[in-house]
C-alpha cells in the first residue's frame, strides 16, 4: 500500500519537466557572477511580487534569516502574529543570529491575524535610552500554523499602514504567499504591497526540488547576497536548481486544486462525523485528543499527518490526485472515532 | 520644594552608614584574587538565600544575562511571565546575547503569574531534531511590572515543580526577593526552593548605590565569574561597593516600612476618588488615561512617578518618610482628575 | 574567442553525466526524513575519508562554520595557519558567528604549513579563569592561499599529535584534500587520521555544480543536522544534487591531469621568462608587481586569473584540456613583462 | 613579611583621599539621568584626552569593548598589534560580542608598534561583495605585553593617517596612556589625536578601585551608553566611585616617579648579572628560561610578579616606594640565577 502523503506540501518530487530543465539549465558560478537560470529565476519572482529584486537561497529558513538580520539590530523588538514560523519554527534563529526580541502578537482579527490596533499598541512609542526599540513587523501570508490562514488584501494593507505610521519596517514571510494569493484570486504582488522584504518558497506547494527567494529592493538584495554568503548560502552552479524553480512557478495557476482538495478531505472528515473546520488554503488544522496516538494509527493505515501541538495537520498538494483525497478517507474512516467522531 | 521621587526604588542615596563602610573598607583585586569584603557580601548573600554561593556584578542586568547565559544554548526557548524585566527592560539581551527565543506566558494565576500547567504545556515535549528546545523557566518575584506582585511560596513551589518535571531549568529575577519574602512573612530562602539561579538585587529598595549577585551552586558561579570577566564586569577593588551592600542589607527587617508607605498612598489616592489598587508590596501601578500628561503634571507638583505602558508606577523605598507619602497626596490631590478620580 | 577561465576550479560546468543523474535521482524530503541519494553520497564520502559520517551541506563555507561551531564555545581561541580559508575568505564567521578568537600561525614548515612546535607553542597550557582558552587546531589541505600547499602525510600526523597533546581538537578544511591526496599518491582517508571533523567539497576541482560535506562521528553528524537546519541549510529533495555529487567523484582517479595542466602552465610561463614556482597541485600562485593591470591584460586576451594579494591565481580543473593550457601559454606569451618576465 | 606586590598596577589600595572623596561624594541615579559626580569625571577625562565626551565603565575590558562593538559590523576585520589586550586578554569578546575578525599585525616599528605601512598593506583595497572588509585600526599605547611599550607621537599619527587614508576607524587602547605621555613628556591628548575612540583607565596605575572610560565624539557616546547599558555596566549611585576616579587623576604629574622606579629595578637587575631590558614605562618585562618556576621562588622570597608567556612581568606603581624597589632587589638578589643570571 503506497502511504498517502498529506505532512507536508515539501514532499512532492520534482516533475519530469524539472528533472528535464535540470538536465538542460544554462549555467554559471553564482558565487563570482550571476549564474544565468539562477538570474532568470529571480527576475522572474521580482516581478510576478512586484518588488524591484530578489535572491534565491536553498531554503526559506534562510530567506527569513537575511531580511531579520537586515532589520534588526542587537536586540531590537520585531513583532510576529504568534506561532509564527519565525517565532518557533527556525531554531531561535530570529533571537540568536539575527538579534531580535520577539513579541507575539495575539490572533485578534482571526486565525493568524493581529489588528492593526495591536501592532500600533506594541510598537508604542520610542522610549530612554535603556529602552527596547521596536524596528519590525514581521506577517506570515498565509500562517501555517493558523491552519493556512490567509490575511485578506485589506487587513494587509491595514497592517502595513499601521507598522509604518509606528516606523516600523515589514517582512513578510510568503512562504505560502502563492495561496494566499490563489484563495482571493488576485496576484502575489496584490498581497506585497508596502512590504520592505518578502520571503518565497518554491518548494512549499510549487513543487521545486529546493529553493526560496527573499525578495526587496535592489539596494537590499546586494546586502543580502554578502550575507546568504555569510551564512553559506552561496552556491555555485545554482542554475540547475533554479531551472527546476523556474518550471515550479508555471504550477500556480494550478494552486485552486489544492485548496480543492484540502476542502474535499474536511468535507469527507465531517461525513464521518469529524468536526473538522473549512480550510481557507490547502491546510488542514484539526485538533484532536491525542495527537501522537492518532497519527500512528493514521501512519499504520497508510495516511500521513503531522503533529503540530494538539492537532493534526494535513496538507493537500501536488504529488496527490483528487483520487488519492478519496482514498486517504476510505482508509481514515475507520479511525473516525480517535478523530473526534461522535 | 523639594521634588518627591517615587519614579523607583533605585534612586535612593547612600546611607552615611553605607559612606562610612565604603571609606573604610578591606579591599583587594578581584579579577587576580577575591576581594576580601565581596567574599563576605557574597557568602552573607548565599546563606540568606540558602545557595552555595554568589557573586556580585555591577548590575542586575548583568546578574540576569550571566545567568540566562549559563541555561541557554543557541535558540534555546525559555519561558518567563508576560512583562518579565529580562523579555522587556534589559534591552533584548536574553535573545541577542543569551541566544534564547522567549515565550512569554500569561498572567493566568494572577498578576505576573502564570499557572504550573501554562508551564508544562509551553514546555512541551521534545520534538525532532529541527524543533526548538525549551530548557529555561524564568520567573520573577516580585513582578515589577505587574505592580510589585509576589508569588506566593506554595505557588513558587509548584511552578518549580512543573519545570523541573518538564526538565527545564529555573532562573529567579529576584531583584526584589526581599520584598516578596517579606510580603510573606518568610526567609528569602523560602523563596529560592529548587531554583538553579537567582538573581538579588541591592540597590532596588536595599539602597546600594550600586551591586547585584547572581547565585547558584559553586560550580555555577565559577563559571558566572568567567561570564563576568567576558562582559566587563569584573572590577579591582570592588569592595568599595561590597562594603555599602553589606550594610544596605541591614534595611531588610524594614521592607515592610515601605509597603505601608506604599498601601498608604494608594488608601490616599482612593480618598481623592481614584480607583488606586492596594499594593501587593512597595509598588503602585496605576492605569490612567494618559500616563505622560498625568506625569508631567505631578512632576510639575513636585511627585515623580514612572511611565510604564498606560500607567503610571509609584515605589516607595527608605528615602522617603511616612511624612513624605502625606505630602505627597497633598501635592497629587489637585491632580486626582488626572488620575481617573470622578 | 572563448575565454580561458583559471580563476578558479568551482567555475566548471556539470557534465553530462551529472546532468543525467540530477534528472534521474531517487529522491525524498531530507528535513522531514533522510533523502536516499544524499545518504548515499554521504555514506560513500564518509568511507572515502575514513569516518564514520558525513553531511552534506550547499556550501564549504558552510561545512567549516558548522565545524566551528561545534568545536569552539563563546570566545574560545583557534589556531589555524595564516591566510587560512576559515581566517580571511569566509567573512569573519569563525568569529562573529562561531564565536572564535583566531590565533594565525606563520608557515615555519614551508607555503601554509606550520610546525607542530608552533602547535604546541600557540595552545600554551590553561591559564587563570580570566584567560583565553584555546580549544580548535584548524589545518587546511591543500592550502588555497599558499598556492595548492600540500600537508605531508607525516607532517599532518605531527600537528595533530602535537594538538592532542595540547588538548585540541582538530577540525581539517579539505576542500580540496583530493588534491593533497593525489599529489602524495594516497587515498583521502590517510589524510584525516586523528581528525574530529573535516569538510571536502564537490564543486572546487570535482566538478559538482555545488555543495560540500562536512564529516565526523555519528554523534557529531546529529549536531551538524540541527546547525545545518539553523544556518538554512536544510534542503527537501536535495538528492537532485547529491545525485550530482556522487558522479563527481568519479573525477578523483583524474585529479593528477590537472596537477600536470598546472605544472604544464608553469612551465610554458617558465619558458617565457616568468619566475613561475612549480605548482604542488592544481594551484599556480604567480608574484607580480600590479596584480589588477596584469589581471586586467590577461582578460583582455581571453585568459582569466584571479587576484590573490599581490599575486594571480591560475587554478587548473577538468574543463580545462591540455590543449586550452597551450592556447592560454600562446595567449599570455605577449603579455609576459607584465607577469614579470626580464 | 610583608609580600612586595609587582604583579600589577591593578593592585593598589584606594588612598584615604579616594576613601574621603566616596564617603563625600554627590550621588544621583546614573540610569535615570546622569549622576553628577560621574558627570564631572567624565567631564574632565574628556578634557583631559581632548575628546568631546566620556562615559564611565565599570571596567577597561567593558570600555574597549563598546568601542569594538560601535566600530564593527558582522565579520569585519580589523586590525591590531600582536598580543594586543583586546586580542588575548578579552576573552574574545572582540571576536564572539563585537563581531570582528581580527588581524594581528607583527612589531615592525619595534615592541608593540606596528608601521604605518603595514596597517595600509593590511586593510587592502575594497574586494568583491564576498570578501571581508577592514574597518578598524586598534592601537595599544602604552602596550602591555610589549613591556609598557609606547608608540611615539609621530608614529602615532603616521598610523591614524594611514588607517583613515584606508578609510578605517581608529580606536585607541588607552588604558595606560597616562604613562605613555608621561614618557613623552606630553598631554595625554597628544596621543589622542584623530582617534575616533579611546579607552582610559583608573584603576591601572593611578589608584581608583575600579573603573574605565571609553570617550569620543558626543553622539557615539550616545550609543555607547546604550551599548553600557545593554552588557550590564549601568549603574545607579556610580559617583561613589567617580569620586575616587577624580582623586585619582591627581595622580598624573607623580607618573614619572613609577617608571624611575621600574628602572631601578632594572639596574638593580643587570648589578645582578640579569640582562633586564630598560622599561619605556612602568613595566619591566624579563624573559626567564621557566617562568612557573621563577615566579613561584620570588613568591616565596616576597616578591610577586606575573607570568606572561616565557617572561615575568613587574609593573611598578604608586602602593610601591623607593624603598620597596630597594627591598625587592635585596629578596631577588639570591634567585638571580634563576632569572638568568650567569
Amino acid at each position: 500500500m503506497r502511504p498517502l502523503d498529506l505532512r507536508s506540501d515539501t514532499v512532492t518530487q520534482p516533475s519530469p519537466e524539472m528533472r528535464a530543465a535540470m538536465a538542460a539549465a544554462e549555467v554559471g558560478d553564482d558565487v563570482l557572477e550571476h549564474d544565468p537560470t539562477l538570474a532568470r529565476l529571480e527576475g522572474r519572482v521580482a516581478e510576478l511580487l512586484g518588488l524591484e529584486a530578489a535572491l534565491w537561497v536553498p531554503s526559506g529558513c534562510m530567506g527569513n534569516l537575511i531580511a531579520l538580520m537586515m532589520h534588526l539590530g542587537r536586540g531590537d523588538r520585531f513583532l510576529a502574529p504568534a506561532q509564527a514560523h519565525v517565532l518557533g519554527s527556525e531554531l531561535g534563529t530570529a533571537a540568536w543570529l539575527a538579534g531580535g526580541m520577539p513579541e507575539a502578537l495575539a490572533w485578534d482579527a482571526g486565525p493568524g491575524r493581529p489588528t492593526p490596533a495591536q501592532v500600533t499598541k506594541a510598537a508604542g512609542s520610542p522610549g530612554p535610552y535603556y529602552t527596547l526599540q521596536t524596528k519590525l513587523l514581521c506577517l506570515e501570508n498565509t500562517h501555517n500554523f493558523a491552519g493556512g490562514a490567509v490575511i485578506p488584501r485589506a487587513e494587509h494593507r491595514a497592517l502595513v499602514a499601521a507598522a509604518k505610521a509606528a516606523k516600523l519596517a515589514v517582512h513578510l514571510d510568503g512562504a505560502r504567499i502563492w495561496h494566499a494569493a490563489a484563495a482571493q484570486n488576485l496576484p502575489p504582488s496584490a498581497l506585497t504591497e508596502g512590504v520592505d522584504t518578502v520571503q518565497v518558497c518554491l518548494s512549499k506547494g510549487l513543487g521545486a526540488p529546493m529553493g526560496s527567494l527573499v525578495c526587496g529592493t535592489k539596494a537590499a538584495m546586494v546586502e543580502a547576497r554578502r550575507l546568504r554568503k555569510m551564512l553559506g548560502g552561496g552556491v555555485r552552479q545554482g542554475g540547475v536548481i533554479g531551472a527546476a524553480g523556474l518550471v515550479a512557478l508555471d504550477y500556480l495557476p494550478r494552486i485552486p486544486e489544492d485548496h480543492a482538495k484540502a476542502r474535499a478531505l474536511a468535507e469527507g472528515l465531517r461525513a464521518f462525523g469529524v468536526a473538522a473546520p473549512t480550510p481557507e488554503t490547502n491546510i488542514l488544522l484539526l485538533p484532536v485528543a491525542d495527537a501522537p496516538t492518532a497519527a500512528a494509527a493514521l501512519e499504520a493505515a497508510g495516511v500521513r499527518a503531522s503533529i503540530v501541538g494538539p492537532a493534526l495537520r494535513f496538507i493537500a498538494h501536488r504529488d496527490l490526485t483528487d483520487a488519492d483525497i478519496v482514498e486517504a478517507l476510505r482508509r481514515i474512516e475507520p479511525l473516525a472515532k480517535l478523530l473526534g467522531a461522535a
